[in-house]
């Protein structure tokens, strides 16, 4: 063990570890979750200050070697090393300060070593005055938050481009699978399964869209605001170098914001991403829902499409299957809303200079890219690929349907459609044989008129003059 | 117009009016829904400033002909008189001061009616000292939202009532009603129409008793903490007094609470009740749900029941009628969940001796009362009442159905039953034909087993010995 | 009173009144709120009306006469006439089918009207074959939801853009007011109060910038999709020349969606807008919250900031003045969150080829517009244009502060800054004093370092080398 | 590895593992969280196996020998061994039946052991036929939740007892400080700090009784309903029996719901449990809130509270000390908070005969539980206990104080005591003086009508004659 020291009083830390005395206290008082720290958020603090320091060695503020050695520990976490030098909880007070002085010191530790110097040496390399240069937690935090949900965000929006090419992929398998178009869950016109699985393409690419165009958002940096956006103690050069560097490291564009004292104050941004996330996922549920009453039954439902078993669907019922993997989408979902109202709640709390609450912003919204990207990963994979049609009862649906008389709409009117349709529902008689018998257009007429294409694409089905020809 | 003052100056009065400066400034200051004060709590609010003034004229601290004047006129409020002299935005700051301010305008300057004085002579009735007397807004709004409450709950049980009720003479007419039971939207074992109804009015009754016991939170009043729950100007006598004043009134019973100042600051007690409603909500979606997917086709669903046709349901689709009343309790349902939610915020948002976003709690909770009592009515009167099964095609799915298989498990268990039902979904074969086919059973005993009865009731299907029977 | 009838039979309707039977139905079948639909939504469904009258007139579908009519009184409801003839409750099912039918037999009745018939003569001017001709309720209800969001969009940046302007203003009037800048609710570093607003204003930019992106979402229609999004009954011309005729009416810049099936299908786009007031309304609670707590006191809190007088505070403290219109603001924001919840609700819940619950969608946000507007404006005239800095007692927060130590870090490092400010905590004792009893720094060094200007501005504090000049 | 199969194939299972093949197939099939499942919630269901197991002993349908077996296996679960066997993701598709088949795997695979078998001889034992008799998933589920919520109930109201009492001791400790009371954050009329601690003491005691009510609604259990509540393959004599059986395992009063269907179909009894800790967080946030308020400062905020200091407040600024273990509360309450809109979603989506969405409900309200737990307990024992008051800033905000002029408020009424305390807030000049200067009353009254003691506690302060004496 090793004694350290802060303002605070003394601690002992067991020597083999990295982080130092202020981590130690962070552990003992917040004991919530029982969560770890994302792993990438980790890595993308690492960023963070590796950027800083070497700023601040372009700037000439800070020590050649002293730099050098941490920016050597910053790339090792950034490689995956150390990891397990993060202790702390997710949820915890002080608005990421311990997060912060945690790398602080891991980084100043493993610097130490680096130059032969024993652990705890922060009078050669100090946390906050070497690692922390020119640096607040309350630019910091907020900076690495934005890093790790650029990562983050390639995961889900590549899982994402995946499922519109499953789903696009289905839209060509199935674009002659003539069905029922269903609104209020009363029988409408046809569609073919091709175009809805189309449809759900152009729905999870919207999604797509909406969540990159939410990290826009994330790009304006606060770095070098300090601790309350003023920037006292970061120098004007720092601050304008300090995006590019970090750009350059990451891969990603990152630029000051326009005004670091509101980009200190304020979280919205996060809210933003979460609100693209929440949106995509209402949407996700549509559609899982859609699978799942599409593939009722299978005696006793729609049965129109057919999914893979993936695993016995009940301990008592033999030989059930469930569309297990659209349910854990949508609970996957319904996670993410969840997680939308915490970071709301958190997002509302700010308080003049700084919003304290940014820890549990960053554990919610970063959980909800990993479970998305997770779910939606496993919809792909694991349903839509092996998702097969039910031609014959899609067919068999439509042949018993009423509804394609919206197509002589524009021929004989609204009031001898509904006439005949409330007849076909009445006795139960084919709507064309009630056609037929009323002779509300001749034979050929409504075989044109009713033909599975014209009745699915655009236009007045069979041409304005169909009842002419 | 008369000339009126408050401590911020002067401010003319229309001379018709019974409202005074102050409702005069709170009117100009918040104009931002553009909604009206719901009656019910205009009319609340009177019985509490009138069992005020009776407590205040038993502690002998009111003047006699002022207070049966002030009594009058809350008399009068009460019947539903003057409601049109309450002109303030329901959403406003000042935690119900304007609100307050405007029921001690409306009863001074009617009192001063009564006793022939001219409107405005404060001097003689004054809306603080006589119609506030021994009283805060911080006591008197927070009283005033119970008592409302109170009243609209009677409202909304007496409608759930009437829906259990209904679900109930269901419950009876489609008691014999067999059909498939599912889960996961895919088939599971059968059931009875009718045991369907008596679970939805069990699961509203529990609804029902849910909102009862919320109300308990309301009883406890914080009448005579005053400013900030310490009691100022308010003697102990009329602290005592009061609420028997007020339940002999309103005819509900009301306590002081146990600690004033806790019943001051907080506001959870309407949040509870609220997630009262919301929980009850959620059920009544699922309820809903239910109906329409029964009641989806008619030829391309499931098919199960009938609801009477409401209005036609397309401006395009002749003939189309859709299930519009459960739709409208849906969203309904939607409305009271984003309410409680506003809620939430509000009863978040409590500073140290008071909550000050009461309005928007009042507002959102009687809303949420007053759709949610509508919104059942509109659905037993226009739906549930002339719902019907068709029993067709409820007898239809179950003779399709593979399911019922799961009544044959504890007679020759799961292996042997999961292999039937996977043959029978492979090959189409009806199930019973399989089990035959296979000598699984003999034909008695499945006939014995497979009953409606034994199917739809606890037990082991055809009993223990039904194999050797 | 005249007869009509549709395809459930006949009713009377009151015979000065424009709508007919269908709107009859509605009225009875949904009394749910009590309110009444927003008339920028009913003008926003006329310019729909003659956007697709226009259009069908140019294909030449429509007859020519009775085309113009329409167009007549469509132009009558756009220019706010006939408001009194749209009866119907918000919340109702059948997906706007009502609202729709309630247009059209408006449309029809004026029409017909125009042109010397009676009231009813649909045999004529038929609500469904003229007035919605290549349209459904399924395309016309989004349409007209999504050109109502953009007016009503506009009314609101514009409030944004005045509030920004406050805030600037005060910026600027406020650029001098040295303050203590607070994180945790704890005395942090020096900031100005005009640094302060000048936040806001970024805030309230970046709001109006995210609401106008979310608008992005609206301009792709549906229109020509009809009853699922294939476009039956709508001829490719006509879906072709729909957009730019209603972008012409209107001043707004409309598309045809890219896939009118997803367009038809989810409604995906009103989330990405009431999130954008769902964020923004969390800004703007913290901002309200801040003048709250500046403005606390006036003896026994920060007493940062005056605000006007508004109304009188309490009917039991006398003299007792409340923040009344920030709180406000504060409960609208809170209306708008809740209102978020139930529109997200409402858009996880479609199914198949339509979400029936858009006229939920539309109260919600509809109303979170109005609401916003209306708070902000308020927010605008009756606070921040005539609140005031209390420079004195801002100055004096500062003269007692700790936190200027900070300034003192980059030369002498954290650890004999902790110690002096430590001492500073306990003693009481200034921290100037300190610093210059244990000569930390020359008195000469202090001043400059510890200067307004240099500890609210980037960079290190009194220049790289203070100590040494 | 042996081999082990299902209906759906044969899969290789480790050798040394308990579970079988369906848990191999969930662990492929979900992958979502990362997360474990809940070890209370594994050892829940154990004791409703082991329940289950005596019962159907008792019912004499279990094999002696068998069932012996089992109920050891479970015991061995309920003492804390094996938790390592229950590898599955806690949100899952499928409604429980993974984590139902990975205990019945586990079960038999013991049993087995125990019995000298080797893993995987579900001939002799078998998962679905012994571990499942008379069960369900749709029965054993919900019911191993339920138990599993009220072991938790049982920590989480202990925390809050000692937080109650925690109040109740400062309430005693600082019944003597007098302070000024603040309502809308202006300044109101004064209170001890005492007064407030036995109020939020009286909050947290509402807190825990709205808790413990909440549980109410899961003394109902479905056991016996089996697969959709119709009671399929489960004597009435087991129904009869189970819940006894139950009770006596787990100490814990459960009864067979009214009725088992509704009780299958509907999960409002989480949600009912949900909100009973989102209300309490509600309360908690305010709570939390107040005391960093009066905590703020130390030198520019009110001051009136002393923290201990837990860790060092900041990485910038030196000597900081920040509120974390009340930032820490409030942030977990916003988690319970978003937790119970998943929930929300999840029980709303129900359909017909079963939720399916129960995991990612369990997995929310677990977490609930557990985070408030922590964080309850981390607040009582790091923040609360030793909480000082500041009595010397309270006495100074007192006597600078204008709003005691409203104990004055009866004796000589609202209007001169409004323009005295405009005159103090316009002047500056301390109330007391004014009120001798402009001989309002006498000096002997004033301070009899000023004292603490009467400011603080009902009644009219100096009693009603305190004019005359």
């Amino acid at each position: 063990m090793r004694k350290e020291h802060d303002f605070l009083g003394e601690k002992l830390v067991p020597d083999e570890v990295y982080y130092g005395v202020q981590t130690m206290r962070a552990k003992e008082n917040f004991q919530i979750t029982g969560a770890h720290l994302d792993p990438d958020f980790i890595k993308s603090m690492a960023s963070v200050k590796k950027a800083s320091c070497l700023t601040n060695l372009k700037t000439g503020r800070m020590d050649k070697t002293i730099g050098e050695a941490i920016i050597q520990a910053a790339d090792e976490i950034m490689d995956g090393k150390m990891l397990d030098q993060f202790p702390l909880d997710p949820i915890q007070g002080g608005a990421g300060t311990s997060i912060n002085m945690n790398m602080n010191e891991v980084l100043c530790n493993r610097a130490l070593e680096i130059l032969g110097y024993e652990k705890g040496r922060y009078d050669i390399i100090s946390p906050n005055n070497h690692a922390n240069m020119a640096q607040s937690t309350n630019d910091v935090f907020p900076t690495s938050i934005k890093v790790c949900l650029c990562h983050k965000a390639v995961a889900l929006t590549d899982a994402l481009e995946r499922l519109a090419e499953g789903f696009e992929a289905k839209g060509k398998e199935f674009q002659d699978v003539l069905k029922m178009g269903r609104t209020h869950l009363q029988d409408a016109v046809p569609i073919t399964l091709g175009e809805e699985m189309n449809a759900y393409a152009s729905m999870v690419r919207r999604g797509m869209a909406r969540i990159i165009r939410s990290l826009e958002a994330l790009k304006d940096l606060n770095m070098g605001g300090t601790a309350v956006g003023t920037g006292l103690n970061a120098e004007p050069e720092y601050i304008k170098l300090f995006p590019y560097t970090l750009s350059e490291i990451t891969g990603f564009r990152f630029e000051t914001a326009p005004n670091l004292i509101d980009a200190t104050n304020n979280t919205d941004c996060y809210a933003d991403v979460s609100c693209a996330l929440k949106v995509t996922a209402l949407s996700l549920i549509k559609m899982a829902n859609d699978i799942r009453l599409m593939a009722s039954g299978p005696r006793c439902g729609l049965n129109e499409i057919k999914l893979e078993a993936r695993q016995p669907g009940s301990s008592i019922m033999p030989g059930k299957v469930n569309p297990v993997i659209a349910e854990v989408l949508d609970q996957t979902c319904y996670q993410v809303i969840g997680n939308d109202l915490a970071i709301s709640m958190a997002v509302e709390n700010g308080q003049l200079e700084l919003n304290v609450m940014e820890p549990v912003i960053a554990f919610n919204i970063f959980n909800s890219f990993r479970f998305l990207t997770n779910a939606v990963n496993t919809f792909n994979e694991k349903l839509l690929k092996t998702m097969k049609a039910n031609r014959e009862q899609c067919q068999y649906w439509v042949d018993h349907s009423v509804g394609v008389i919206t197509a002589l709409l524009p021929h004989i009117g609204y009031e001898k459609c509904a006439a005949t349709a409330r007849e076909a529902y009445t006795t139960g008689e084919p709507v064309r044989e009630i056609i037929l018998k009323k002779q509300l257009v001749t034979k050929e007429a409504m075989t044109r008129i009713l033909s599975p294409y014209e009745m699915t694409h655009p236009g007045i089905a069979g041409g304005k003059d169909a009842l002419a020809k």
